[in-house]
């Protein structure tokens, strides 16, 4: 057990408050819903704790990098890669494994993905070395593609990202495209901001 | 690893559709959350992801319920029990290991607890049976009390457990308090609500 959580919370015992910042140290996980899910594990089964427990670890040790589009998978090439009915001519580059999750719920694409694991943002020192942008390349320069989607977040970085890859790849005679913007589905346009209302002007389409 | 969850996630390999649906089974933690978590997990590193596993599964054998307060603890009795400058006369009867955190971090009180591990809840179907009461009964028969505080939530369960306890308690001669009721601290009179804004009447005190 590691002794690097010297801070006791006070009542709680060394070892509750050490898992207690352990939930705290995640993502979006206060203080409070910390100690919510800590008194909640206690309360679990001792089986649910050890397969949940044990699912940490495998994670860590079973998982690695699809050398073809960069996702996270347990065999290699990751799953969507090995699919012969994927469409492998093309690739639809994402930020992070999360958008993959997202895009394959909507089960609107049949092709494949590159995954950059980040986006350009020089604010943060992040350089274009510093994702997966010289793998896209060598896939582009190595494989017969007929379209690259660029489905970066609409975001000032997702934005900047989507320009620097568009500008590096348009020598390639590969169409490339991006997503739709507009009006979200269920959005109400009295709520949308000015950017989205511009675009959704601009990407007007004929009723037909 | 458990074979238990078949639910895959599109886009994602089993192993991680594991873990998501591990984090997804937690309190208060969503489908997206669970999703969000998970991959920062993946990009942990190793060393934390294992120290965080260890104490999960070392939290659900390590600990015990202190034969004395019912708190949860690694040890028998608990810190707060052991401690001899803490007021054992005194009891504060609470319905929730985290109360305790809450009370102590408010470093008002020195006394002891009692933790009910729940409230009566005839919705329920929880019952006096169901919570630490025979164990308050076994611990007022046999100790030299000055004075019972109950500090169960100002909630209806809350309330209908304080009553409980206040009418089986009543018969032994000791002090019993309760929590005072009235407007939270920073709180703002145009906001709260009629219960509290009447018990804040009702308990209002002396300028002095």
């Amino acid at each position: 057990m590691s002794s690097s959580f010297e801070i006791k919370i006070p009542g709680s015992s060394p070892i509750i408050s050490e898992l207690i910042h352990h939930f705290n140290s995640l993502p979006g996980i206060g203080p409070k819903t910390a100690q919510r899910l800590a008194f909640h594990l206690m309360r679990m089964p001792k089986s649910d704790v050890e397969s949940f427990a044990q699912t940490m670890l495998s994670v860590k040790s079973n998982t690695l990098f699809c050398t073809n589009c960069q996702n996270i998978t347990e065999s290699n090439p990751c799953a969507i890669c090995n699919n012969p009915k994927r469409d492998a001519s093309r690739i639809c580059i994402v930020e992070d494994p999360l958008d993959v999750i997202a895009l394959e719920r909507a089960n609107c694409y049949e092709g494949k993905y590159h995954i950059l694991h980040g986006v350009i943002s020089p604010m943060n020192g992040i350089t274009p070395e510093d994702i997966k942008i010289k793998e896209l390349l060598e896939k582009i320069k190595t494989n017969t593609l007929t379209e690259i989607i660029i489905a970066t977040n609409p975001t000032v970085e997702g934005e900047a990202t989507a320009m620097y890859i568009q500008k590096i790849i348009s020598p390639f005679d590969i169409k490339i495209s991006r997503l739709a913007r507009g009006l979200p589905s269920g959005g109400i346009l009295e709520y949308a901001d000015e950017d989205t209302i511009t675009r959704a002007f601009i990407g007007r389409e004929d009723f037909d």
